[in-house]
């Protein structure tokens, strides 16, 4: 005796989530089925537009509904500097703090030769060819504080400095609000490094 | 700067599932993204059709996509004897057992005074209608050991029993497996107070 067809069809459709399991997947699709009709149809026509009508900029690589994106298109913002991450999501939490107002480059990754991912793989060739315009003058590499991130944001500063270009990395230390007794060392260490003078 | 509108569509309705807050629904609206186009839409699909399709046995309310359900249909069932449980999926739980062949009855909720639901507000009366059927010979209850399942069982064995029908409740005690070292105090008082011959 298994679900009827529908429901296991649902629950098979969860568990191809990441993170929901058989039992989740379960819970989700039960719920479902106490939703009301119209959420059910906003979501799945949500997932269906959210899958064929976004795209990447042919600029930036963002994710967006238009090309180039809005924030390629505004005009008000710095052209001057770019802003190098390794995500769409990194440039949603740069844009929530308000106060960067360049433009980004999102590589879609970061170099992992473990994993088989060279600099040919993400978008940095990309990135290469967007800095031949002569407005930028400045590229600040804000991908993750990991071993694949320092390595890509290494990669690029090499490739980048010989131009004469400012390339710049995010600063690295205690969060605010952290706890000195809780930092790892290879977290205090940098900030030690980092230190400025007052 | 928010994301653009068809992905914060896709979030708003991950967020509306159970245990899913804005992170998780962030993440698996990238992921997404990232899926198979027809995956996607099979899943879109499976969505509507698990809310469109699916109704509730009008017998023993289990959920189906026929009426009535496969095991209300089922002759080859024992159909003197029927469990009483709270949850379509706890159907599913007993049916794995592969040892049970009687009828269900789903009473969708337990009894609870605390939330204002009461006897009338789960399906009591539809049960009590089925055992006047006089092919019944048997009720298992088998609501959850919790406070609410506890009441809900002692509410329709009250209510059965006069009519002498045999009324009995699933065993509580020490799951298979477990350690008695580790057993709350009220499951091991079940284990005692359930104790049987060798």
């Amino acid at each position: 005796m298994q679900y009827p067809q529908p429901i296991s069809k649902l629950i098979e459709g969860f568990m191809k989530l990441p993170g929901i399991g058989p039992k989740t997947a379960g819970r989700l699709a039960f719920f479902v089925l106490d939703m009301k009709e119209d959420d059910v149809l906003d979501f799945a026509k949500a997932l269906v537009h959210a899958k064929r009508d976004l795209t990447y900029c042919s600029n930036c690589h963002f994710i967006t509904d238009t090309d180039p994106c809005r924030i390629c298109e505004d005009k008000q913002r710095d052209q001057s500097i770019i802003c190098v991450v390794q995500d769409s999501k990194d440039v949603i939490a740069m844009e929530k703090m308000r106060e960067y107002s360049g433009q980004y480059h999102v590589l879609h990754g970061a170099i992992s030769p473990m994993d088989g991912i060279g600099p040919e793989d993400i978008k940095v060739p990309e990135l290469i060819k967007r800095l031949q315009n002569d407005e930028v003058k400045e590229v600040i590499i804000a991908t993750n504080p990991t071993i694949e991130g320092e390595a890509t944001a290494m990669y690029i500063s090499r490739l980048v400095k010989p131009s004469g270009m400012r390339v710049t990395r995010i600063a690295h230390g205690l969060p605010v609000g952290g706890d000195l007794e809780y930092a790892d060392e290879v977290t205090l260490s940098k900030a030690i490094e980092g230190r400025r003078e007052l």
